[in-house]
């Protein structure tokens, strides 16, 4: 079961995408599939993040990741590596998934039998942000080196985020000049109601937080 | 003279970028203005790179910068304190910057007496790479946070780049699953020819061969 395939998913023809992911919202929710939609900058820590979780959540969900680049497989080789279920998705040099690639990604994945299905976007601030995939809740990754003024400059990431997470925080001693205070205070500029929570996937800090939000989202999604 | 404006560039309609980028280089020969289009994720160091870069060559070129993002003035208000001359583009929530929209920044900011404008585009590792924008030269910079695989995941952005500075050299020692010897051989596999420096924008590692880079380029474009 180690295995992964590599799907190329093309770019969608349909014109209005956010009914398309309301769509594929329904479709999830019919089979009772939790999708999250996981974004950040390059190299902020997603793939090392999802490996943590899922050796947290394994044994409570049936989890699937699908891992979404616009070339190679490394993350979908390092998923497999947990036990869990991945797929890679090439995006043909697109620099975000819409609602139609998802569902593209999703049918040949086949996930019926998932609770959790991860959709690891590409590694990008801007574009992922202004495509809704069909999720059911958009988590964004910012780390401690690319530094405190990021939701000054990337707001629509910020706004949309029903979770984020500031990875890293292992090396906030190195990278003196972040400000956790400052931080805080500049995503709530963008966004007051999305949950914060200051992790590091290489040390576990703040790992209960996270899955323990994780869970709450899924129950709630399940039992609506 | 240490203000800056803040200019609302908006998207291109010409249907040949290419082209029009030819142009721009044209005319910035015309006037011996040397354009250097500087790329990276966000939080790679492009603007603190900008600052020891200025600091070190500002008794040699008269500097100016242009600094690109969707929202905020922070980096142009850190270009300034420097004494360089500063504008600042938003791109109106455009994740790149094509040939026009470089025109329409040049043209406020009147560039007929500079040696060398730095264009700081958006911190993007995909979209930025795929328009031209007239410069000389395509910069890009990759720090040692986000880690020594990306050549695999964004082949485009280092496919044109006619140099990459790897910085936050200085984290190398916490950052030790990052390999220089495998992210010289990765950016290898996407361009044989681009030159390769590591730096610290902190503490100055490699800003001598890095200027030189510089120095060496603006010549050869005074004396064609």
């Amino acid at each position: 079961m180690n295995d992964y395939r590599i799907i190329e998913v093309k770019e969608s023809i349909l014109a209005d995408n956010d009914r398309d992911a309301e769509e594929l919202r329904r479709e999830l929710k019919a089979q009772n599939t939790f999708l999250l939609n996981l974004m950040s900058s390059p190299g902020a820590g997603k793939t090392t993040t999802l490996v943590r979780t899922i050796s947290m959540l394994k044994d409570e969900f049936n989890i699937g990741i699908m891992e979404a680049d616009i070339d190679s497989d490394v993350d979908a080789k390092t998923i497999t590596d947990t036990g869990a279920r991945a797929i890679q998705l090439h995006t043909g040099g697109m620099c975000h998934l819409d609602a139609d690639m998802t569902r593209q990604g999703l049918r040949e994945f086949g996930t019926e039998d998932l609770d959790l299905v991860v959709l690891e976007n590409v590694g990008n601030l801007v574009c992922p942000a202004e495509f809704d995939t069909g999720a059911v809740r958009n988590a964004m990754i910012l780390s401690v080196p690319e530094g405190d003024d990021k939701p000054l400059k990337y707001p629509l990431m910020f706004q949309i985020a029903d979770v984020v997470l500031i990875n890293k925080c292992d090396v906030l001693p190195v990278f003196d000049d972040f400000s956790k205070e400052d931080v805080v205070e500049r995503i709530r500029m963008r966004n007051p109601n999305c949950d914060i929570i200051f992790i590091s996937a290489k040390t576990g800090e703040g790992f209960d937080e996270w899955t323990d939000w994780l869970r709450k989202e899924i129950k709630a999604f399940q039992e609506a």
